[in-house]
Protein backbone atom coordinates (compact mmCIF):
# COMPACT_ATOMS: atom_id res chain seq x y z
CA UNK A 1 0.00 0.00 0.00
CA UNK A 2 1.04 3.42 -0.72
CA UNK A 3 2.66 4.72 2.77
CA UNK A 4 3.18 8.28 2.16
CA UNK A 5 3.34 11.02 5.39
CA UNK A 6 4.63 14.73 5.07
CA UNK A 7 8.14 15.31 5.61
CA UNK A 8 9.29 16.77 8.55
CA UNK A 9 9.59 20.44 9.28
CA UNK A 10 11.02 23.17 11.20
CA UNK A 11 10.76 22.60 14.58
CA UNK A 12 8.01 25.06 15.50
CA UNK A 13 5.84 23.59 12.98
CA UNK A 14 7.30 20.03 13.91
CA UNK A 15 6.26 20.27 17.20
CA UNK A 16 2.84 22.46 16.99
CA UNK A 17 1.78 22.31 13.60
CA UNK A 18 -1.22 19.74 13.19
CA UNK A 19 0.03 17.91 10.33
CA UNK A 20 1.05 14.67 10.85
CA UNK A 21 4.92 14.68 10.04
CA UNK A 22 6.50 11.79 11.71
CA UNK A 23 9.68 12.04 11.88
CA UNK A 24 11.66 8.42 10.35
CA UNK A 25 15.24 7.77 11.76
CA UNK A 26 18.41 6.82 9.75
CA UNK A 27 16.55 3.22 9.47
CA UNK A 28 13.31 4.77 8.33
CA UNK A 29 11.83 3.61 11.77
CA UNK A 30 9.87 5.47 14.95
CA UNK A 31 9.81 3.98 18.26
CA UNK A 32 6.20 3.08 19.47
CA UNK A 33 5.46 3.15 23.11
CA UNK A 34 2.14 0.93 23.21
CA UNK A 35 -0.24 0.83 26.31
CA UNK A 36 -3.44 -0.87 27.22
CA UNK A 37 -6.04 1.05 26.53
CA UNK A 38 -8.05 0.36 29.83
CA UNK A 39 -5.12 0.44 32.21
CA UNK A 40 -3.11 2.48 30.84
CA UNK A 41 -0.02 0.05 31.42
CA UNK A 42 3.12 -0.14 29.14
CA UNK A 43 2.95 -2.98 27.55
CA UNK A 44 5.45 -3.06 24.76
CA UNK A 45 7.85 -0.65 22.67
CA UNK A 46 8.06 -1.81 19.11
CA UNK A 47 9.44 0.20 16.04
CA UNK A 48 7.29 1.05 12.78
CA UNK A 49 8.40 2.05 9.24
CA UNK A 50 5.97 4.08 7.23
CA UNK A 51 4.28 1.11 5.93
CA UNK A 52 3.56 -0.11 8.99
CA UNK A 53 2.59 3.15 10.38
CA UNK A 54 0.18 3.70 7.39
CA UNK A 55 -1.34 -0.47 7.71
CA UNK A 56 -2.16 0.74 11.50
CA UNK A 57 -3.85 3.72 10.58
CA UNK A 58 -5.91 1.82 7.06
CA UNK A 59 -6.92 -1.59 9.08
CA UNK A 60 -7.15 0.12 12.77
CA UNK A 61 -4.57 -3.14 14.08
CA UNK A 62 -1.40 -2.37 15.17
CA UNK A 63 1.75 -3.15 13.14
CA UNK A 64 5.20 -2.92 13.22
CA UNK A 65 8.31 -3.36 11.50
CA UNK A 66 10.57 -6.15 13.15
CA UNK A 67 13.77 -5.44 13.22
CA UNK A 68 15.61 -8.52 13.52
CA UNK A 69 13.50 -10.48 10.73
CA UNK A 70 12.99 -6.97 8.88
CA UNK A 71 9.99 -7.86 8.05
CA UNK A 72 6.25 -6.04 8.24
CA UNK A 73 5.03 -7.90 11.54
CA UNK A 74 1.02 -7.43 12.29
CA UNK A 75 0.80 -7.68 15.58
CA UNK A 76 -0.97 -11.00 16.92
CA UNK A 77 -1.26 -12.51 13.21
CA UNK A 78 0.40 -15.75 15.05
CA UNK A 79 -0.37 -15.47 18.84
CA UNK A 80 -3.79 -13.81 18.11
CA UNK A 81 -2.89 -11.23 20.49
CA UNK A 82 -4.14 -8.73 17.71
CA UNK A 83 -3.75 -5.12 18.99
CA UNK A 84 -7.13 -3.00 18.53
CA UNK A 85 -6.38 0.51 17.82
CA UNK A 86 -8.14 3.73 20.41
CA UNK A 87 -5.68 6.01 19.68
CA UNK A 88 -2.30 7.30 18.39
CA UNK A 89 -0.11 9.97 19.82
CA UNK A 90 2.39 11.67 18.71
CA UNK A 91 5.96 13.24 20.57
CA UNK A 92 6.33 17.39 20.12
CA UNK A 93 8.98 16.38 17.81
CA UNK A 94 7.21 13.04 15.83
CA UNK A 95 9.88 10.78 16.35
CA UNK A 96 7.78 9.00 18.62
CA UNK A 97 4.09 7.33 18.18
CA UNK A 98 2.31 6.36 21.68
CA UNK A 99 -0.71 3.43 20.61
CA UNK A 100 -3.59 2.72 23.08
CA UNK A 101 -4.78 -0.43 22.46
CA UNK A 102 -7.01 -3.69 23.21
CA UNK A 103 -5.16 -6.98 23.02
CA UNK A 104 -7.12 -9.61 21.88
CA UNK A 105 -5.43 -11.83 23.44
CA UNK A 106 -3.69 -9.93 26.47
CA UNK A 107 -2.01 -13.32 28.11
CA UNK A 108 0.30 -13.51 25.46
CA UNK A 109 1.51 -10.13 24.05
CA UNK A 110 4.56 -11.09 25.15
CA UNK A 111 6.24 -13.43 23.06
CA UNK A 112 7.43 -14.68 26.52
CA UNK A 113 3.45 -15.39 27.58
CA UNK A 114 3.01 -12.28 29.72
CA UNK A 115 0.52 -9.62 29.84
CA UNK A 116 3.18 -6.98 29.15
CA UNK A 117 6.74 -7.12 28.10
CA UNK A 118 8.01 -4.57 31.18
CA UNK A 119 7.58 -8.11 33.80
CA UNK A 120 10.93 -7.22 35.19
CA UNK A 121 11.94 -4.69 37.90
CA UNK A 122 15.08 -3.45 38.83
CA UNK A 123 15.80 -3.31 42.45
CA UNK A 124 17.95 -0.76 43.76
CA UNK A 125 19.05 -2.57 46.71
CA UNK A 126 20.09 -5.68 44.94
CA UNK A 127 20.72 -4.00 41.68
CA UNK A 128 19.25 -7.37 39.94
CA UNK A 129 15.97 -7.97 38.59
CA UNK A 130 13.31 -9.50 39.71
CA UNK A 131 9.49 -10.51 38.31
CA UNK A 132 6.38 -8.30 39.11
CA UNK A 133 3.82 -8.42 36.94
CA UNK A 134 2.05 -5.59 39.11
CA UNK B 1 31.70 7.19 37.16
CA UNK B 2 31.62 3.61 35.91
CA UNK B 3 29.11 2.70 34.25
CA UNK B 4 29.63 -0.66 33.80
CA UNK B 5 26.30 -3.82 32.88
CA UNK B 6 26.29 -7.43 32.75
CA UNK B 7 26.40 -8.10 28.56
CA UNK B 8 23.47 -9.33 27.02
CA UNK B 9 23.24 -13.01 26.73
CA UNK B 10 21.25 -15.83 24.85
CA UNK B 11 17.76 -15.23 24.34
CA UNK B 12 16.34 -17.51 27.50
CA UNK B 13 18.80 -16.22 29.37
CA UNK B 14 18.02 -12.03 28.75
CA UNK B 15 14.23 -12.76 29.16
CA UNK B 16 14.04 -15.07 31.72
CA UNK B 17 17.22 -14.16 34.10
CA UNK B 18 17.32 -11.91 37.03
CA UNK B 19 20.75 -10.14 35.84
CA UNK B 20 20.45 -6.74 34.84
CA UNK B 21 22.08 -7.06 30.48
CA UNK B 22 20.56 -3.88 29.30
CA UNK B 23 20.84 -4.37 25.08
CA UNK B 24 22.41 -1.47 24.15
CA UNK B 25 22.24 -0.65 20.43
CA UNK B 26 25.14 -0.19 17.67
CA UNK B 27 24.95 3.27 19.23
CA UNK B 28 25.45 2.72 22.64
CA UNK B 29 21.30 3.22 23.54
CA UNK B 30 18.70 1.84 24.88
CA UNK B 31 14.97 3.33 24.41
CA UNK B 32 13.46 4.94 27.79
CA UNK B 33 9.45 5.28 28.41
CA UNK B 34 8.85 7.90 30.99
CA UNK B 35 5.39 7.87 33.09
CA UNK B 36 4.39 9.60 35.65
CA UNK B 37 4.31 7.81 38.56
CA UNK B 38 1.01 8.69 40.08
CA UNK B 39 -0.98 8.89 36.63
CA UNK B 40 0.74 6.46 34.34
CA UNK B 41 0.59 8.42 32.04
CA UNK B 42 3.04 8.45 29.54
CA UNK B 43 5.52 11.36 29.38
CA UNK B 44 8.15 11.66 26.92
CA UNK B 45 10.45 8.91 25.05
CA UNK B 46 14.52 9.30 25.62
CA UNK B 47 17.74 7.81 24.91
CA UNK B 48 20.25 6.11 27.63
CA UNK B 49 23.66 5.42 26.98
CA UNK B 50 25.34 3.18 29.93
CA UNK B 51 26.74 6.66 31.55
CA UNK B 52 22.58 8.00 31.59
CA UNK B 53 21.61 5.10 32.85
CA UNK B 54 24.42 4.17 35.12
CA UNK B 55 23.75 7.78 36.73
CA UNK B 56 20.01 7.56 36.87
CA UNK B 57 20.29 4.23 39.27
CA UNK B 58 22.93 6.07 41.51
CA UNK B 59 21.37 9.54 41.52
CA UNK B 60 17.87 8.14 41.59
CA UNK B 61 17.59 11.17 38.95
CA UNK B 62 16.45 10.45 35.57
CA UNK B 63 19.21 11.12 33.08
CA UNK B 64 19.59 10.60 29.33
CA UNK B 65 22.02 11.06 26.41
CA UNK B 66 21.13 13.67 24.09
CA UNK B 67 21.22 11.95 20.57
CA UNK B 68 20.86 16.04 19.07
CA UNK B 69 23.34 17.12 21.34
CA UNK B 70 25.94 14.16 22.19
CA UNK B 71 26.19 14.82 25.75
CA UNK B 72 24.73 13.36 28.93
CA UNK B 73 21.48 14.96 29.86
CA UNK B 74 20.15 15.93 33.56
CA UNK B 75 16.48 16.21 32.71
CA UNK B 76 15.09 19.58 34.41
CA UNK B 77 18.97 20.54 34.86
CA UNK B 78 17.90 23.84 33.13
CA UNK B 79 14.02 24.29 33.48
CA UNK B 80 13.96 22.56 36.95
CA UNK B 81 11.79 19.65 36.10
CA UNK B 82 14.12 17.34 37.62
CA UNK B 83 12.60 13.65 37.37
CA UNK B 84 12.63 11.28 40.74
CA UNK B 85 12.85 8.35 39.59
CA UNK B 86 10.76 5.94 41.36
CA UNK B 87 10.18 2.88 39.69
CA UNK B 88 12.49 1.37 36.70
CA UNK B 89 11.23 -1.54 34.73
CA UNK B 90 12.90 -3.88 32.08
CA UNK B 91 11.73 -5.42 28.52
CA UNK B 92 11.99 -8.94 27.49
CA UNK B 93 14.71 -8.33 25.50
CA UNK B 94 16.34 -5.85 27.62
CA UNK B 95 16.80 -3.22 24.94
CA UNK B 96 14.04 -0.45 26.19
CA UNK B 97 13.53 0.80 29.79
CA UNK B 98 10.25 1.83 31.51
CA UNK B 99 11.04 4.54 33.99
CA UNK B 100 8.11 5.57 36.62
CA UNK B 101 9.17 9.28 37.99
CA UNK B 102 7.72 12.19 39.91
CA UNK B 103 8.64 15.45 38.11
CA UNK B 104 9.66 18.17 40.57
CA UNK B 105 7.80 20.43 38.01
CA UNK B 106 5.29 18.50 35.87
CA UNK B 107 4.48 21.60 33.89
CA UNK B 108 7.65 21.94 31.97
CA UNK B 109 8.07 18.29 31.28
CA UNK B 110 8.65 18.71 27.59
CA UNK B 111 10.48 21.13 26.57
CA UNK B 112 7.35 22.82 24.58
CA UNK B 113 5.94 23.85 28.40
CA UNK B 114 3.66 20.83 28.98
CA UNK B 115 3.02 17.99 31.00
CA UNK B 116 3.73 15.30 28.84
CA UNK B 117 5.87 15.55 25.02
CA UNK B 118 2.30 13.39 24.17
CA UNK B 119 0.05 16.36 23.09
CA UNK B 120 -1.30 15.88 20.20
CA UNK B 121 -3.68 12.85 19.06
CA UNK B 122 -4.06 11.57 15.97
CA UNK B 123 -8.01 12.00 14.30
CA UNK B 124 -8.40 8.87 11.96
CA UNK B 125 -11.37 10.80 10.18
CA UNK B 126 -9.29 14.45 8.89
CA UNK B 127 -6.15 12.78 9.46
CA UNK B 128 -4.35 15.48 11.56
CA UNK B 129 -3.06 15.73 14.74
CA UNK B 130 -5.73 17.81 17.09
CA UNK B 131 -4.25 19.74 20.48
CA UNK B 132 -5.14 17.77 23.50
CA UNK B 133 -4.00 17.44 26.85
CA UNK B 134 -6.39 14.72 28.29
Amino acid sequence: MAATFADPAEAREQEEGLVFRPRFDAHGLVTAVVTDHETGRPLMVAHMNAEALATTIETGFAHYWSRSRQTLWKKGETSGALQSVRGIRVDCDQDAIWLSVTSAKPEDTCHTSRITCFYRKFDFESRTLVHSSS
